[in-house]
This record gives C-alpha cells, structure tokens and sequence, in this order.
C-alpha cells in the first residue's frame, strides 16, 4: 500500500514495525561498505594473469625497438596506444598513456588550463570567474577538482537522454566565462543514463563563446555493460569532427574498473593539436609514465576484442548484484511510492531518489545500522542536493549475501525515513 | 705539453693533426648516447626478479589487512613507507609514497604551492614575483619546472662544499620573494659534490624572510655509490628539527636508478605538519598511486639492508664506466691544460668544463661525429651558462666499449676546439 494513502493510524503502526525491525539490523552489529565504486575480491581475481606477462628479458621490447623498463616515451608506448585507442574512440595518434588514474589525467589537464591556458589562450586563473556545468546528479570527485581550482559550478539537470541540453546550449553559447562541463556519457555516474544519440549530436556541435570551453568526457564505463546488447553511444570526437568542432572534447578512460583500480592504466584522448599542446606540458611535469604496466595490460588482452571478452566476466560477477539491488526496490519500495531509480544496463552504481529531504536520513540511519552509504549530497557540487533526496547506491564491493542484507538494512531505513517525514508533515499542517 | 704553452706553429699543427683524427672518426658513422642519465640494460636486468613478486593472491593484502589491488591508501601502503623511510631519512609517519616519477612529485609540490600556497601563505601566482635560488650547474629539469610557473632563477656557484651558502644566506633572509631552492644534495647533478655537513647544518638553519620558503631536497643519488666507503650527508629533516625548523624542507628519492626508470617508486618526505596538508591536497588529484609496485618493491628487497646491497651490484657495473671516463679525461686533457673535472665517489654525472666558451662547439662536434651529449647550456636556468663551459657527461647507458670510443671522440671534440678557440684569439690579438 502506498505510504502517501495512509491515514494516520496506519502509517504511525507502520512506521512503529518498521522501527523495531531497524532496532533488530542495529543490533546485528554489521559492517557493510556500498558507498565507493569498489570492484569486489572476486572482480580483481579475474585479471590475476595480468601480473604474470612479463617473463622474459625479450617482452621489455615494444613496437619501436626501445626497452620499456627505461626512461622515455612520455606519451605511451605504441602498442598501448593501438590497444586503447578503441576503447575511447581516437585514433592512436589521438591518445595519451598515462599513469594508473584518469581522475590524476583529469585534474592534471583542468591545472593546466588553470595555470597555462588552453592553445593559447588565457590562463583561468587569469579569467576572473570560471565557470563549469555540472549535470547533476553527478560525480564527487568532479565536482572536488573543479572546487580546488575555485571554479564556479552550475547545475544542469540530468534527463533520461542525459543533460539537459537546452540549458547547455544556452549557457555555453552565451557566456564567455563557462569553461568546461564535466561528462559521464555513458552509464553516468550514479544515474547509469547513457547519452541519447542527439545528445552526443549536440554535444559535438556546440558553438561556446569561449574558445577555450572543453567537454570533460569521462567515458569511464565505456564498456563496463550489465546486459548482453548493450547500446553504444555515439563517438564523440568523430560527430564534433564532422561539425569542425574537433578540438572541443577531452575524452578520458581507465583499466580502474577492468583490471585493477590501483594498477591499472589511465587514457586521454582528444584532437592531434589539443594532444600536441598537452604533450609540450607533460614532459615538464614527468619524463614517462609506467610503460611495463602498460605492456603487461598490451600482453595480457592482445586487442580491444580481449578486453571486451574480458569485460563479460565482470558482468557475471556483477549482473547478479544489480539485480539483488533493483529486485530490493521494487519489492519493497516501488509500492509504498516513496522512492524512484532507473535500472541501469551498465557501470557502477543505482541511483535512488527518497521523498524530498530524507537522503540525508537515511543516509544516517544505514550508517547507525552499520551499512556506510556514500554521503548524501556527494553527487552534488558542494555536497548540496537542493532536494535533499539523491543517494548513490554501489554494489558493486560487498559479496552478494552481505549486499543482500545491507539492501535490508537500506529498504528499512527508507521506510523509516519516509514514514518519519509523512508523520512530521501532518502533524505541522494539524 | 700544455696548450697555452704552445707557439703559433706548434699550435696549429696540433690543430691540424686533431682535425685529422676528428675526420677519421666522424667517417665511422657512430651512434652513441652520453646525453641522459639513463641505466644501461645490464642495471635493469639486475631488476627482473622484482617483476615476478607477486605470486598468489595472499601476496596483495597488506599490512593494514587491505587489498593493494583496490582503491585506496592515499599515501602508500605501510610496508612501502617502512622500507623507504630510511633510504630519505625521514620517519615512517612522514612520507608519501607516490608514483613511479620523484620529478612528477616536485612538479606537483611547485605547483600546488603556486596554485594555493603553502600552510596557508598565500599562493605563489598572487606573489608577483617568485624567485627560486639554483645551484648551477644544476639539473635541467628542475629549472623547466620553475621555468613553467614563470619563477625567475636565480645562479648559485657551487664549491666543493655544496652551494655557495653566504649567497644562499643572504639572499634567503633578506627577500621574501626567494621561495625555494633546487639542491640535490649527494652527488649533485652534474657535479657529483656531495654537501659538507656544515653546508646541510647552514640549510637546516636558515632563516628565511618567507614563511613558504622551501628546500627541494632532490636526494635522487642517496644510495648511489660508486666508492666503497662512501661518506653519507647529513640528515637535513632531523637538522632542520634541532635548529626548530622543520617545514623548511621537503625529500624526494625514487628508485628509478635502483630498479626501473620507467616503473619504480617515487617518494617524498617533511615534517607531519607539511605531509599533513600536501595529502589534502593530494586527495583531490588521485585516489591512489599503484600499490602493487609499491608491494613489488617491499617484497623484492625485503627492507633498506636489501635496497643497499642490491646498489652493489649497480656500482659493479657503473664504477667501470665512470672510470673509463676519468681514464680518458686525465690521459688526454690534463696534460693539455684544456679542462677541468671532479671524479665523483657516486650518481650519474661526469661534470667537465672546458675553456670558456668552447662547450657549445665541443657538443656540436660530438654531435657531427655521432656522440649525443646533453645540449651544452642544459645546466643553468633558461640553458644560459654564463662561461659557456660545462658539459654533463652521462657514462651510464652505452656499453663499455661504446663508452672508450665516445670517450674518444669527446676528448678529440675538445681539444679540436680548444685550439680554434686559441688560435682564433691569437689572430684577433694581432
């Protein structure tokens, strides 16, 4: 029966079972962990040979006879990029290698422009307000980055089809000081909406009125899929090609999430000039990053089609956990009409949406309970969701059986949230 | 016999013989490489058992109980801590463990201090101007470094002590734009001069007019021995805390000549206060470095005593070269009286001066002939060497027997250009 329909008596007895049966979770003493997009135990087990691929003196040489284990190459070594170049959708002449974390490549790319400009043109920190769009819903970790460098962010709401486009178009072709939008295109992060093809369209045409405007493309879970066909979106660097619109995107991937978090290999791709401009700052910062770990990840998958095939095994692991999340839901959220989400078709999270104003609560009461959520309000810039009602849900961490029992935990809370607020509301309007 | 001492006629017969001898070796079509300090293959070969460490999956759990394959642990995990603590001298509770490039840890230091300061002074890009003081000849990458963030720099001769400290003192107290110091205080680059211990007490005692004024401390060579009783410099952090002074100093080290240029491990050590508020920084920028190299590292050497008889086995390879250079140097130049040098008890560097002005055309002729030498100019700020003398030699990469005949070469480059450079100033003398 749904909450809202409740008269009084009903939902003050409903709110009191719900209540003793959270004392029962408290009481159990649980230490469940779904607040980070953690791969589990049994996800970095699958790319355990990975370690094992350099076993002769011989593999240390790559494509262009030099020996990995030395210093230079700043960019990558050339079968990294040739293996990599796909998964982000450049050529290999549009890539950089980096080291293990694309969230370093990003925020080293955003100082840059701070610090040094973009082709030319003037250093942000020079431009006096700056300003990014943020579809929210979002990343954390975006919204820390551009915080650091002071930058000024806006909220753009997300839609089914990704962000709301209108807004973006009439903010970046009217304001010279919007420099950048911050882009999760495909299973964004937490809603796990890809961009529609028009979207991407109109991301790729995009007319800014600064010439140094840049989409942040953080194609993190390019081909992190739950299902068995998924839809692929559209490339960006070849649609804003077509608008002679090449060098308006920066397009980011990682291994993070297909070998190991700590370990893997971060990627950028962009226009030959933007990556020539980037590349004159790089040798400054670092004469190369780890190129054996490059090559280890070049052996271990032998193409894009390994890494593919690759990518299927996370999804056994991780189909499973999805559903015992979205089964959660619906059992027992979806008909006392006090929350809403979106089953996504791949990446890492759920994003659930509470009754307006109870993220937070809930939030505390899992965390009572001994279920840590990631905060509420993370997926906002300055940990402010002005409705009070996104948590980010990852299940990706826990094993199946404990993420289970936290989705007890979490239902609970929701339930006790809900029937705390209702109950709070009438008896204000009494 | 000296070259001074010669008559015109005597003279230019020398020049005519060394000409002679310079063509015969630019006929052989050479291609050798003195110009970087880059381990030779048979250093990374001492290396390969760091690649196959990690056997089992037992291995990556750490000694905080958490999986180095995951996200995590900002500064390192503890056994990489415990291990190399001791290589920079500071203690387990006051280093970070970064990637696999020290450079990339100072640039990141610069650059964050510029950006937004240190211990809450104010950032270095509201200062006007900033001024870096850089012992010269010095290592070119640190000046491109300060070069990037538009810090003037500023000459310090070195002596046999280390750098000319009355200029240090004075220049460090009485302006408070001076905001740092570039040293690398065991063998220097490229001098090889190891800093007295008065010298590192005078750095530890500094009184800066800058409260956000900092040594760079580039112990890049601290274990880099080539003698077998080496003298080892003083402790600049446990200094610093006896003179109450111990955030004027930030360590960097790596292994990047111990085990892998491309793929070791960089670290940085200062006072906790210092760590503190350098890892809320950090945390912005990267969720973590990679800890399965740290973890290579701490399994294969077990701990320092294992780093420092490892080095062994790097000085029996490198103490040959280096000889070979000396050998050549004093057999062929000093008797000439056309140069000057140190043989160094450890590093990477050879540092010769030539007659004033002749280093520029030295580098040319090796270059004619076939031998790359690091661009003369390369180590003094803005590639400006006031005498146009200093050449870095960097024995470490060719083969022995590459090494006798690029030896060759240069000393035939030197003294070829030596007597134009004679003969040249006795014509305008007449």
């Amino acid at each position: 029966m749904n909450l809202f329909s409740m008269n009084n008596e009903s939902l003050e007895s409903f709110k009191n079972d719900v209540q003793k049966q959270y004392n029962d979770y408290k009481s159990l003493g649980l230490k469940l962990d779904m607040s980070r997009g953690k791969p589990c135990a049994e996800q970095l087990d699958l790319s355990f040979e990975l370690l094992d691929c350099l076993t002769s003196k011989e593999d240390f040489i790559c494509a262009n006879s030099l020996d990995c284990r030395n210093y230079g190459m700043l960019d990558g070594i050339p079968e990294a990029k040739e293996l990599f170049a796909p998964m982000i959708g450049v050529g290999s002449d549009e890539i950089i290698i980096f080291g293990n974390s694309s969230l370093n490549a990003m925020f080293w790319t955003v100082q840059t422009a701070y610090t040094h400009g973009i082709l030319g043109s003037k250093p942000w920190k020079d431009c006096g307000t700056v300003k990014f769009l943020c579809p929210v819903p979002g990343y954390d970790r975006h919204f820390k980055v551009t915080e650091f460098f002071g930058i000024e962010m806006i909220n753009i709401p997300m839609t089914e089809t990704g962000p709301d486009m209108d807004m973006v178009e009439k903010l970046v072709s009217e304001d010279e000081s919007v420099k950048g939008i911050w882009c999760v295109p495909q299973y964004s992060n937490p809603d796990g909406i890809s961009y529609s093809d028009e979207t991407v369209k109109r991301f790729a045409a995009l007319k800014p009125k600064a010439s140094d405007f840049r989409i942040f493309w953080d194609n993190a879970y390019c081909i992190h899929h739950l299902v068995d066909e998924p839809r692929y979106i559209l490339n960006i660097l070849e649609e804003a090609k077509k608008c002679g619109n090449e060098d308006i995107v920066y397009v980011y991937g990682s291994t993070s999430k297909i070998t190991f978090p700590g370990a893997g290999v971060a990627v950028m791709g962009a226009s030959r000039k933007n990556i020539d401009s980037l590349k004159s700052y790089l040798g400054i910062s670092i004469i190369s990053y780890d190129k054996l770990n490059q090559l280890r990840h070049v052996k271990y998958f032998g193409d894009f089609n390994g890494m593919l095939a690759h990518m299927e095994k996370h999804k056994a692991v991780l189909a499973p956990r999805f559903n015992a999340v979205i089964d959660a839901l619906e059992e027992e959220i979806a008909p006392l009409g006090i929350g809403s989400w979106v089953k996504p078709d791949g990446g890492y999270f759920i994003s659930f949406n509470s009754l307006d104003g109870c993220a937070k609560r809930i939030v505390e009461l899992c965390r009572e309970a001994g279920v840590v959520l990631t905060d509420a309000g993370a997926t906002f810039p300055y940990g402010k969701d002005p409705d009070g009602k996104n948590i980010r849900l990852a299940p990706t961490y826990p094993s199946l059986d404990e993420l289970k029992k936290a989705m007890e935990v979490f239902v609970c809370s929701v339930k006790l949230a809900s029937a705390e607020k209702l109950l709070s509301e009438r008896t204000v309007s009494c």
